[in-house]
């Protein structure tokens, strides 16, 4: 089942790469001169990997080296969020860069009002977490009391994560308007890839979360 | 807390109807004559009532009523549940005569894919809950075996469910080309009422979630 997870994780990463490559204009860091042009694929690439597949992976490293000794999982862990972090935080920076090259007011969405509760959330996590686990500051009966809620956000965070994810792929397919859906004349179908990509993300994340 | 949630399942629903009926040219019946027009809010209207609060209220059921006997719980839990099948069947045939008015193509966008894997996972779950927990066919066994299952299905449904509103209304709101956000010219600022009626939607479904 585990083998079965990273075919998704895998084929959802490539599928990923190979649409904000191919679509539109490509995925390239938003300059001015370009109004920001390439800019939102970018952004989506670096958060679907981070936030889906890295952080789906962070989960899953209790369970992939589960015979190994605890530390070297529980640095696994820390060090793929740390990853997402640094990702995420970059995959931001370019959709704010993104914005005011095009011009387009900021957090007017509900795709940037769920984004920025998700970063929120999940810096929190992350912060708690190293303080909790990772530091030797905290007692066992602290650890032991936090586990459940730090378990339940996790799961939270990769579920609302992923839903993100569809809604911000959903706005850049439908941006030239649904005319392409609606005439089916979209060039190359490269629609249909963006579908399959994110019927195969819910996959790979519902099967992470039943995993953990 | 149960109180909370359901603060914002009423919340969620106010602000569900009154943004479905004010918004471009309300919710209606799907008609030929006006190409279809008010069909997909009225479809989005009713799948919201639907599958997130009517299926979310299903869920608390055990919850709300503890103190009443197990077969009040259940029968309550059932009959909300089959609402919820009546809801969506004319929730999915409104959208179908919508598109047929509009001639536009069906199942080519992510939403209807995700739409119809929800509405046969729904369908699934309701037929075997039905034979293992109420129908007297299934022996206790059977029934004890298949609660967790039931239990993991039902909260992924929910879940998917929420994600798929979110897209739905995601796509409404931008049907227009994202100008409107792009210049924040939309008239009365009714987009905002949308996303604030999400917002309260991914709540209220993540409480009921915590909650069972
Ligand atoms: C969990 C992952 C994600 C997070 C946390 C996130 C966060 C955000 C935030 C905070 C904004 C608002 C920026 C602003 O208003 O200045 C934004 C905008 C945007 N994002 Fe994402 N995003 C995520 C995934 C994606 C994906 C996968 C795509 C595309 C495939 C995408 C496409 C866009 C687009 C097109 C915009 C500009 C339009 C708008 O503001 O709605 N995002 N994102
Ligand atoms: C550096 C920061 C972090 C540290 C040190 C840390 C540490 C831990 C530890 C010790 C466990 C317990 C594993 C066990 O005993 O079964 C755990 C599990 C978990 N963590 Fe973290 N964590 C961190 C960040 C995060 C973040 C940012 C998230 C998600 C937003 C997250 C989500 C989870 C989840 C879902 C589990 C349950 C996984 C399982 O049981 O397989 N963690 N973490
Ligand atoms: C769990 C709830 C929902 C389910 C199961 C669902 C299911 C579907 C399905 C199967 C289709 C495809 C119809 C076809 O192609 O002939 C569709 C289309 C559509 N739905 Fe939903 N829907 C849900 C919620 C919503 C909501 C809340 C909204 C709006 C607020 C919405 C707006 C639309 C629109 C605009 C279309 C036509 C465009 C397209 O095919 O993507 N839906 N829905
Ligand atoms: C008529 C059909 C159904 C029957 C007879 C039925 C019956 C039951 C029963 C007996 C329980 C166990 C409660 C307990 O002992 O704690 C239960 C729990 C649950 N059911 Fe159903 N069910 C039906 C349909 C559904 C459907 C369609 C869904 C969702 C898609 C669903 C989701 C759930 C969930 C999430 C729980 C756990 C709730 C909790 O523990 O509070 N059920 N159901
Ligand atoms: O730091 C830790 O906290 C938990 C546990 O000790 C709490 O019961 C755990 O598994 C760790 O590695």
């Amino acid at each position: 089942l585990l083998g079965v997870t990273h075919f998704f994780g895998f084929s959802m990463v490539l599928l990923l790469a190979f649409f904000m490559n191919s679509f539109g204009d490509g995925a390239a860091w938003p300059r001015k001169a370009s109004g920001g042009s390439g800019g939102d694929q970018l952004h989506g690439l670096l958060m679907a990997v981070a936030f889906v597949f890295l952080q789906g992976e962070a989960l899953l490293a209790y369970r992939v080296y589960r015979y190994n000794v605890k530390i070297l999982s529980k640095l696994i862990h820390a060090a793929l969020h740390t990853v997402v972090i640094g990702m995420s935080a970059t995959a931001f920076a370019v959709i704010i860069l993104t914005k005011n090259a095009s011009k387009n007011p900021h957090f007017s969405s509900i795709h940037s009002w769920i984004g920025l509760s998700v970063l929120f959330i999940y810096a929190t996590q992350y912060t708690f977490g190293l303080m909790t686990f990772l530091l030797p500051c905290a007692p066992l009966k602290t650890r032991a009391r936090m586990l459940p809620v730090h378990r339940l956000v996790g799961a939270a965070c990769l579920a609302i994560a992923t839903c993100q994810c569809i809604v911000g792929f959903v706005q850049v397919v439908n941006w030239g308007g649904v005319s392409c859906f609606g005439t089916l004349s979209c060039k190359n179908r490269m629609e249909y890839v963006a579908n399959v990509c994110m019927m195969t993300m819910i996959i790979y994340s519902a099967m992470v979360i039943v995993l953990i």
